[in-house]
C-alpha cells in the first residue's frame, strides 16, 4: 500500500471514524483505524464492536485531486496517535507507505514517522446489511429527536435495556422513547418510509445516539436509516455508522401515561424554567433536588425549595390557563429542568392526576413531544 | 442592613471576590462573602486566609445610581450559592435586607430568597498594610510575566517554597523566577518604582498568581503593588487582592545558569515548537517524554523520539545560526514545549554546555526572558 493524500480530507475522515475506536481497547486492534486503499479511494474503518464507523475518501472530487494511489493495500494504525499527529503534520500532503510486517512510513514535509502497523486481517468484520427497506430523515430532525429524548435514558448498567432509546416506526411515524423509570421523554415525527414499512422494539444505546448526533452534518442533509435484526445502519454522505441493537424487550410505557387530568396548567416555558432553575440551586444542596409546586388562591402558582443550611427560595409564577383542582406536589427539579430545556414551544401544558401520580408536560404548539415525571412522595 | 443594588454591578463584584472563598471551607465562615454596607457603598470581602479579595461598589458612578442604601450594616453570606443565584435573578434590581440573627432576605422580581446569614464579627480580619513604597506595573505586563514564569513552578507540596515564583526588585528592575529543580523560567521588566525601592526573596504561590492574572482587567490599566513583611497587596481599580508571602528562603538559582556555551543554535521558534510537539506526541506514550536533538553534518538538526509500541518520529530542522561543537542531547519534550510556548520572539537562541549540563533558551529579540532545562542522562 502506497499513496499520497491531502491532509485536510484525511484529517476530517479520521476524526469521524475515530469516534468508534476504543480509547482503552481490550485488544490493540480495536484501538486502530483500518485503511483499505484501492484505485477508487481510501476506506477508513474503526469499530469498538458496539459501533462501527466507515468513511470513504474518493481519489478525486470532480476536478480536485484528493489522493494519488500508487499501490493498493490495507493496514491498521493506532487511532489515538494517528489522529493527533495527522493534524499537526507540516505539509498539506501526506505520503503513507506500508512495508513488510505492516511497518508503515508516514512522510510530510521534513517529518518522517515510522509506525508499528497491525494486521488488517485481524480487524473485526463489519456486519453485512442486506439492502432492504429504509427510512430517510433530515439531519436536523434526527438530531432534535435524539436531544429531546436521550437525556431521559438510564445511565445505570443494572437495567441495560433502559440505557437505550426505543424506536418504533408505524404508518410513517417514527417514535423515540427514553425512560429511567423516574421520568420519560418521547418524540414523534413523520418520516419518508416505503409503503407499510414498520419496525418495533428497536433499542439503541443513548451513548451511541449522542455520538451519532455529533457526526450528523450541520447542513441538514438527509440520513438514511436501515434497520436489521441486530444492527441499525445510518448512511450519511460518504460515511456509514453501524450501531448494535440492545438485547431485550423494552418495557411497555404506554399504560403509565395518564390521559385525563385533575389539574391542568398552561405556563410560559422560559419563565417556568428560570423559576425552577433558581429553586434547583437551593434544592441541590440537599441532594434530593426536591422542589414544591403549589397552586394559589389568586390563580398563580408558587414554586419553592429549601435547605437547612442555606435557607429557602420562593417563586411566584403567573399562569396562562388553569383548570381543575388546587394542588400541592413535589418533584425532582433536575428532571423537570431537563425536560423544560428541550421543549420547543413558547408555552407548555402541565397535567396532574394527583400528588402521587405522574406529571405530564407537553408543548402547546405541536403534539410531537411528551414528558413524564414521577412526583416525590413527601410529607407536609 | 438594607439596600437595593443593580444586579450587573453586584454580579461583577461577587464573581471577583468569590475567587478567594474556599470551595471546601474548613469552617463555614471561610466559604462566605462579607458585605459591609455604608452610605458610600458596598464593600465585599472573601478570604481563604492565603488570599483575600476585596471589591468596593460605590453607591453611584457619576450620574448612574448603582445602589440605594436604606440602612448600613454587615453580614456574611455563603459564596457558592449566592454567586450562582445572583446572575439568575429575574430583575435588574436586587433588594437585600438583613434581619434578626443575620437572617437575610433577597428579593428580585417575583423571587424571594431567605438566606441563613453568618456573623460578620467571625469573619477573618484582613491584614493591615501600611502604605509605604510601591511599584506600578501595567496590567498586560504583569499578566505576561506570570504566564512566562509560573508554569515552571513546582506542583509538589514536598518543597512548598518551589510552588511559588520568586520576586526581586532592584534598580527599577522587577524579576520573576520559577523553578521545579528540572527547569527554570525567568522574566525581567522595568517598572515604575520610587527611588532605590527594592525587595528580595518575595515568593508568591503560583496558584495565587494565576488567580491574580485572571482578575487583572483586560484594558491594560495599572496595577499598584505594595510589598510588606508577609503580604503583598495588589490594587486594581476598586479591587484589592492580598496574597500571603510563602515562608522560607528561595534557593539561589543564579549559579546554575551557564554563561558560556559549547554549542550555540539560533532557530525559528514556531518551527522548533511544531517539530518538538510532534515528537512529544510519540514520546508521551513512554511517559518519560524523552526527545533527542542531534546536530547533523549538513548543518541541520534532527529531533526524534520513539516508543516501542508505536514507532518513531524524526524531524529535520534548518538552523539559522550554528556555532561550536556537534551535539547529541536528550530532554523532556513537555518542558521544552512549555518554554517555547511563552517565548515571544520569532527566533530563539539555544545554548548547550554538554550533554549533561543545563540547556539555556532565550528569545533573540530582547534580553527579558531566560529558560533553563536540565537534560536527561540517556544511553546511546
Amino acid at each position: 500500500m502506497k499513496l499520497t493524500i491531502r491532509k485536510d480530507q484525511l484529517n476530517d475522515a479520521i476524526q469521524q471514524v475515530s469516534k468508534a475506536s476504543s480509547s482503552r481497547p481490550a485488544i490493540p486492534i480495536l484501538g486502530g483505524i483500518k485503511f483499505d486503499v484501492t484505485h477508487q479511494g481510501v476506506t477508513l474503518t474503526a469499530s469498538d464492536t458496539d459501533i462501527s464507523i466507515q468513511s470513504f475518501i474518493p481519489v478525486e472530487n470532480g476536478e480536485f485531486v484528493i489522493a494519488k494511489v500508487e499501490r493498493p493495500g490495507s493496514v491498521v494504525l493506532p487511532a489515538k496517535f494517528f489522529v493527533e499527529i495527522v493534524k499537526k503534520l507540516p505539509s498539506d500532503e501526506i505520503e503513507i507507505e506500508v512495508k513488510d510486517h505492516h511497518q508503515t512510513s508516514i512522510r510530510s514535509g521534513s517529518t518522517d514517522i515510522q509506525m508499528v502497523g497491525l494486521d488488517p486481517e485481524e480487524f473485526p468484520v463489519l456486519p453485512t446489511i442486506e439492502e432492504s427497506e429504509s427510512i430517510t430523515v433530515p439531519g436536523d430532525l434526527i438530531k432534535s429527536m435524539i436531544r429531546q429524548t436521550v437525556f431521559a435514558a438510564s445511565t445505570s448498567e443494572q437495567t441495560p435495556i433502559l440505557t437505550g432509546a426505543l424506536w418504533n416506526l408505524s404508518e410513517g411515524q417514527l417514535k423515540f422513547v427514553a425512560t429511567d423509570r423516574h421520568r420519560l421523554a418521547s418524540r414523534t415525527a413523520t418520516v419518508q418510509a416505503e409503503n407499510d414499512y414498520k419496525f418495533s422494539n428497536i433499542v439503541i444505546s443513548g451513548k451511541t445516539l449522542n455520538e451519532l448526533s455529533k457526526l450528523v452534518a450541520d447542513d441538514n442533509s438527509e440520513v438514511e436509516i436501515v434497520v436489521t435484526a441486530n444492527q441499525v445502519l445510518f448512511k450519511m454522505g460518504n460515511m456509514l455508522f453501524y450501531s448494535r441493537i440492545l438485547d431485550g424487550t423494552y418495557p411497555d410505557t404506554s399504560k403509565i401515561i395518564p390521559q385525563n387530568f385533575k389539574t391542568e396548567l398552561v405556563l410560559h416555558t422560559k419563565k417556568l424554567m428560570d423559576a425552577i432553575d433558581r429553586a434547583y440551586l437551593m434544592s441541590r444542596e440537599e441532594k434530593t433536588n426536591i422542589v414544591r409546586l403549589i397552586t394559589q388562591e389568586d390563580g398563580t402558582i408558587e414554586i419553592s425549595s429549601s435547605s437547612t443550611e442555606l435557607g429557602r427560595v420562593t417563586e411566584q409564577l403567573e399562569v396562562k390557563e388553569f383548570k381543575g383542582e388546587s394542588l400541592r406536589i413535589a418533584f425532582n427539579s433536575k428532571y423537570m429542568l431537563d425536560a423544560l430545556k428541550v421543549i420547543d414551544s413558547e408555552y407548555l401544558f402541565i397535567g396532574f392526576t394527583g400528588a402521587m401520580s405522574p406529571i405530564i408536560i407537553k408543548p402547546t404548539d405541536h403534539p410531537h413531544s411528551l414528558h413524564l415525571i414521577l412526583p416525590y412522595r413527601t410529607t407536609g
